[in-house]
Parts: C-alpha cells; structure tokens; sequence
C-alpha cells in the first residue's frame, strides 16, 4: 500500500506575500474537501459574506487572521492553532489577513448530504 | 448562528510530557471524525500495527514524529506542517515522538461509506 500514501507540507511553497490568495484542495472525497488556504492581506469583499451549504472546520495554522461572524460585533481573532467551527449557513466574512506575512489556513469543508 | 460557532487552540491545554499520550474529537459526523492528538514520546507497541477501515489524512503542527508505512525501509520523518494520507488498510505505526516536547497531530478520519 506504501505507493498510495501521498505527503506533503503545509509551509512548503508559499505564495509571495505580493500574490493573489491561494487554494490548494489537500483530499477530496464525496462530502469533504481538506484545503490549505494561503492569504496575504485580503479579505472578504465588504458587503460580500460567505454563506455555504456546508459545515466548515477551519484553523488558522501560521499568521493571523480575523473573522466577522453575522451578528456579533467585532472580528473574532484567529493566529496559529486557533479554529472556528462554522455551521452550514452561517454567515461569515474575512475582516482581515496580516499583511506582513501569509496566513496559512487549513479548512475542512463538510459538504450536505445528497438529498 | 453565531451561537453554533464553536472555537478553540490547537495548542492549548497541551498534557505534560509525563503524561499519556491524549485524544480529544474536535468534530464528529457520520463518516467524518477530527482529532486532536498529543504525543510525548510514545510510539506504536512493537508488532502492532494500525490498520483502519477508512482512510485519514494527518499533519504534525508541533514537534516531530516517525511514521513506519509497511514495506518502507526507514519511518517517514513530520515535522511542523507535514502531512501524511493513510488510505484504508494502509498498515503503518508511529515508529517515534519527540521525547523533549509535546507532538500535536491533526488527524482527519474518513470512515468507509456505510455498506
């Protein structure tokens, strides 16, 4: 079975700070997703907020970050180790990324079941 | 929503180096499991082998640690941000932990589609 283990490394090939930010998808599987996530300063659009059918597990592995949850007040603060749990259709926006070094994230994306 | 958002540290509350080897589940769903797991220089009982039903993807975030893939010479060496996929049935042991501070894996469990 050894062939079919794959490896690799989260801070192995980041984008330059200067660059757009980066999706990698780690595994993909009916109902899963695992993608590493690289960001450089950006944020979600304002006005824009993310709104997925899906559960999302997501960490914030190097950098920091923060996270507008609908209907609370401030950016919640992420740096390494520091996850969020977001349920399916929770409403969500990047506030902010450190812009002097990347933010790398590992998120797991739970898809619905079929219906 | 914000109510569901659950949050937490990867890094913190990590056992002392004495202590035994801990597994916390951050996240369960069917066919989907999401563990903490720390390490302090425990390995894989001699002869035993794991040899799961379903695949896992897993990263070491701190510390390092060897992981033996049956029919590989020498353990596969992780440190901060290496991963590894398990396809199911890959038989394979943890050959080593760092002895002088706590390894933290995350490891993503895929069971089989139920039968």
């Amino acid at each position: 079975m050894a062939s079919d283990v794959a490896a690799g490394d989260l801070f192995a090939d980041l984008p330059d700070a200067a660059s757009e930010e980066r999706f990698d998808s780690l595994l993909a599987r009916p109902g899963l997703r695992i993608l590493r996530i690289v960001s450089n300063g950006q944020a979600t659009p304002d006005g824009e907020w993310y709104d997925q059918p899906g559960d999302e597990w997501v960490v914030v592995l190097r950098g920091r970050a923060g996270v507008l949850i609908e209907g609370e007040g401030e950016p919640r603060q992420l740096g390494p180790g520091e996850y969020l749990f977001l349920p399916a259709l929770c409403r969500h926006r990047v506030a902010w990324t450190s812009a002097d070094e990347p933010t790398v994230w590992l998120a797991v994306h739970i898809e619905p079941a079929a219906s």
